[in-house]
């Protein structure tokens, strides 16, 4: 059995009392079998009540930008993360006063906490007794064996894992292989305490460094990865930047939680992670719409039409998330707008003002072009 | 000789009398030789003045969304398109009003003019008249043998190349398969005509759908492919099904010339590109912005002072996009701040409402964080 052999559609609900990732079975009627991405096969680990590797869904992370002291800002913050669809939060922990919050916190949110701490390996051992769900370890600049040996002790009593985050900013070089070398030492490290709860990150500011490291990485251990750019830059070029990478990777099967990085409110990171594991149909979470970037053949505003679709769609989301992704065609002339438009759950194939109404591959009636969107959702509420 | 040898980091300068496309060398210090793309080898075919593939620098394409009959607003769209940085421009002809308004757009624009045909051959040798660049055909609706013979007779004469544009809307299928079938048929009638100025493209609306179509082509021929990811959706969406699928496709060599298809702004579409090769390290447009996605650590305005960056940078782009590309960090804490400023060529780490100047991996001052912005513009110039 080798590494690479586990399916990739995975039909998971890993419920907890309070927390529920799913997982629904993604398939499309055209996918031949050689187009599907086969997941690298990792041990499980368990953060609060979110399974990351194993064939578990890949989930999804972001960071809270409050200072972790102050326990509303964060609590609030982390509600905004949860509601857009934020699986796991990171908290940065600078001294012992954002420590003692993390207890306030947990109690006050819904989904794993997790602790990122650097420099002083005290403010780990205080995050633990806090209730932290995982503890994120900087091999660059936590380095002495007695004080990982006491954070891995205490990690190991309250049965949390640890994540090893190297990043090319801290690792002392930046190539891919010093990643991999700084993540290795710390590892056989760990695992000399008999330690395996681990999750391993090798985030390089460069998509090409990032990518050829965790690929490295993913042949000399069967531990879940947790795929990044580190310091991806702005939104639009950090989207980018973090698509190819991450995009790239979970091609290959390799990543099992992911952390979009954006110089931005991190709801868009959340929202970028989503986009990116609905584009590789690795998860789904609502409608995808199919829409062609318009022409000199276009007769209607499809721009228009098309965000005031995404923007109708955005209040059903919620209904709609759970059941099979759903496909809509916004198509805007003769040319490949009939054949999306088949292919598609539901669809509108445009002429001149006005539009077939396709459902299920089969011509329902004309709408006029005013009427595309909300005949759409209509249509949509129904299926 | 394999397929696969080509080095990437080409430094080739095309000019034309009117039209440059540059491709300054680009290299990180850190960078290993095994992370670097390896492009493939393919024939070179040229488009007016621009060469795709052959070791050419992969060039940026884009479409107008104007009738095509209306030069006014097509050249004004394709000047702005020019100015964003788009190297070939792609008209729709719908009919002969269309084909006889391309002479006119031709002598008022500088990039070279593809005409986008569908199911009548006949507008295809109107528009090779009238002076186009390149046709793109589908061979799903422009089918009759003698129709194509047609129109590669009259390539051939004009010395201008065909694409073969297989969409999943149009191919009658859209697996992998399919769409390479139907490239290799359409292939197969134009080489038995004595014709190879070939350009492919296999534009599916699902990234992993269109990944492997492109990679099984990609070994069963020496033409250049024409990236994209067809009726991608609207910008959010789109922007990260074609970062994933073409740069996915990018990282393995494949690929020549690229078109990123949202329902948006086509500028859009030529920012979009521009990053995604920029990421890739495989064209430079000017300086690169490196910043951190801030945390309870930060404590300034970074995500501010970043688009405050940004805003400064799209101003003196020009003078700086055929230098060497330089790397920005703006970085946020003390954790991977001075990692990552150290390595760029220039950048901040910042503190408490102020932060380090470094240039070149040294600290030169300290500046006020109001200042930031303003600072790093002014000492940009100087390198």
């Amino acid at each position: 059995m080798s590494l690479w052999d586990t399916p990739l559609f995975c039909k998971l609900a890993i419920t907890t009392g309070t927390f529920k990732v799913e997982c629904p079975k993604v398939t499309r009627p055209h996918m031949s079998q050689d187009a599907m991405i086969k997941r690298r096969r990792t041990r499980q680990i368990k953060v609060g009540g979110v399974r990351i590797g194993g064939g578990a869904p890949i989930s999804i992370q972001s960071m809270t930008t409050s200072r972790t002291s102050d326990v509303a800002a964060s609590v609030a913050e982390i509600r905004k993360l949860e509601s857009a669809g934020c699986e796991i939060v990171r908290v940065a922990i600078r001294d012992s006063r954002d420590a003692s919050a993390v207890k306030a916190i947990k109690s006050k949110v819904k989904i794993p906490v997790v602790c990122d701490i650097h420099f002083d390996h005290n403010l780990a051992l205080a995050c633990i007794n806090a209730g932290a769900d995982k503890i994120r370890l900087n091999p660059g600049n936590i380095r002495k064996r007695e004080d990982v040996a006491a954070v891995i002790k205490a990690a190991k009593r309250a049965r949390i894992p640890i994540r090893v985050g190297v990043n090319s900013g801290s690792a002392g070089g930046s190539t891919p292989n010093a990643l991999v070398r700084a993540a290795n030492r710390y590892i056989k490290i760990i695992e000399e305490l008999d330690f395996r709860d681990i999750i391993v990150s090798l985030k390089a500011s460069d998509v090409l460094s990032t990518v050829e490291a965790y690929k490295k990485m993913s042949v000399l251990c069967d531990y879940p990865l947790h795929l990044g750019v580190t310091a991806a830059g702005p939104y639009d070029s950090g989207i980018v930047k973090s698509s190819i990478g991450i995009g790239s990777l979970l091609m290959e099967g390799i990543g099992d939680t992911i952390r979009v990085s954006l110089t931005a409110d991190p709801v868009e990171e959340v929202r970028a992670a989503r986009r990116i594991l609905s584009a590789l149909d690795l998860r789904s979470f609502g409608p995808e719409i199919i829409s062609c970037p318009t022409c000199g053949r276009c007769q209607v505003d499809l721009v228009k039409i098309v965000a005031d679709v995404e923007r109708k769609l955005s209040t059903v989301n919620c209904q709609l998330s759970t059941k099979r992704p759903l496909t809509i065609a916004i198509m805007g002339c003769e040319v490949n707008g009939p054949g999306e438009v088949e292919e598609a759950d539901i669809g509108i194939a445009a002429g001149k003002g006005s539009g077939a109404l396709f459902i299920k591959g089969r011509i329902v009636r004309r709408v006029k072009e005013k009427d595309f969107a909300k005949e759409l959702i209509k249509e949509l509420k129904k299926i």
